[in-house]
């Protein structure tokens, strides 16, 4: 393998995807807003770029792991799609709103550059141990031809079709059943503890048996145990992704009632000064509200 | 092993649970408030009594599946408990509060006869096949020797010490879980069929992956194809359960937001007259109020 990609963005996830295909055997162009970032995968063989149009090879793949909606409308510029042309196509692996994938899609075409949404469930050590997955949607012919680069990153690549926004509606709904499951442990460990059960104990029967997922067993310790660092994935994302799932579903005519109240505890959280703690401090909340 | 056990309740549950026991080699003499329900279980070879008095062996093991609170207490009347005796053990294996299982437990003691919490997580079919889980707690003699019938019936058997409502504590927090992820289901499947995406696709992709637990992939098909007959555990039941949780989280003071909301979609499931449905079309609140 020695295809060209440009990737854009090394956050706590892209810096593991970006390792994952050096290693793969993939030529890596790296760019980064903060540049210091980028000296890793130096290391590792990857060109720097000073700039996100100077990383694109014409009618080669980008990857873009930004950190939200804006990030990917900024980065995307007419002068970067005009480099990639014909032949390209961007791998949008953001978690962003499916409007915006649409949107995105639309304006690449006109450049004759094809946009395939696959956003990516997986913390970067599940990245790392490469056990995520991936939804993918967009133009069918260009799916096939990134399948090989994305199944170097996960154990799934599930496909959603044409639209360029279903594989980022799949994402949003998936992150919002995480907070939920967050939330109902929270209430469950909760009441468990204040009737005098160790929540560890609780943890332990219930994922070993009727939620034995790994969603349950990894951010039901954390929740049991209350460690809320290191951050690997920080309470303000959290509430970005809430307030997209709402966004995304009120737009459809779509009420979510566990979502309204997420997002309220992420909320709440910020204002209690835990915007450094890991997504999973939502659950601090119950125990808050029941004076532990 | 030819232990007697009088067997109290044969309900949806009660009745494979006790014709496990029977095939496992139990004395059984069976109880039943509708006495045409004895009829399966007498052609297996159980006994059958006309009063739950009648059906005890002084000094022997109780087992009761009954639909409540008042139920079981109505059921154990000092008649029974003076017959029952010492050495004598109930193994109480409804779903009621924890309150309920403390006040019978010191009535019980008066009698000399132990008090066993042993609710269980399984549907009927589960029973069958083995593959439920107890939880137990209260006197450490009396589980030692209930250990060996409860362990004929599931895969697991969990202990939780000696408080006799702990086991019962388990129990609501596990049921509450699980209808928190019914209507998580409801609601993200429900965003995504909006969006166009078939909920049998989000369906699974989330249980093959994150999700990949056998409360999602059970639940979360019925969830996904609206199939809430012919119902395992009926819509009320899963009302009594909320309510007997939301009841035991205010008693320690601890407020569960999810609860709250999955009790209005009972109340509001009832008000639509789908007291007859699987407690799974809770789900059918999220549908309605999108306009499906």
């Amino acid at each position: 393998m020695s295809e060209k990609i440009a990737f854009l963005g090394l956050g706590n996830l892209g810096t593991p995807i970006a390792e994952r295909l050096i290693n793969s055997g993939y030529e890596l162009t790296v760019w980064n807003r903060t540049i210091s970032k980028t000296e890793e995968l130096a290391r590792l063989g990857a060109k720097v770029a000073q700039t996100p149009a100077e990383a694109v090879t014409p009618g080669a793949f980008v990857i873009s792991v930004l950190s939200n909606d804006a990030a990917v409308e900024k980065t995307f510029t007419n002068e970067l799609l005009e480099k990639l042309g014909k032949g390209g196509i961007h791998i949008s692996m953001s978690t962003i709103s499916p409007e915006t994938s649409r949107k995105l899609s639309g304006n690449h075409q006109e450049y004759g550059v094809a946009y395939v949404a696959a956003p990516i469930f997986a913390r970067p050590e599940a990245v790392r141990s490469g056990v995520g997955n991936i939804c993918i949607s967009g133009n069918a012919d260009a799916k096939e031809k990134v399948k090989p680069v994305v199944q170097t990153l996960v154990k799934g690549v599930f496909d959603f079709g044409e639209d360029p926004g279903a594989a980022n509606v799949i994402k949003l709904a998936g992150n919002f059943m995480i907070a939920a499951s967050m939330e109902m442990m929270a209430e469950a460990f909760t009441m468990a503890e204040k009737n005098g059960i160790p929540r560890q104990n609780i943890y332990e029967m219930l994922t070993q048996t009727l939620f034995a997922a790994p969603i349950f067993q990894n951010y039901g310790k954390i929740v049991a145990q209350h460690t809320y660092e290191p951050a690997a994935f920080k309470l303000p994302l959290g509430l970005k992704d809430i307030n997209l799932t709402l966004q995304t579903a009120a737009s459809v005519n779509v009420s979510m009632p566990i979502a309204d109240l997420l997002r309220n505890r992420f909320v709440s959280a910020l204002a209690k000064g835990r915007e450094n703690l890991d997504w999973g401090a939502l659950a601090m909340g119950a125990s808050d509200d029941a004076g532990l």
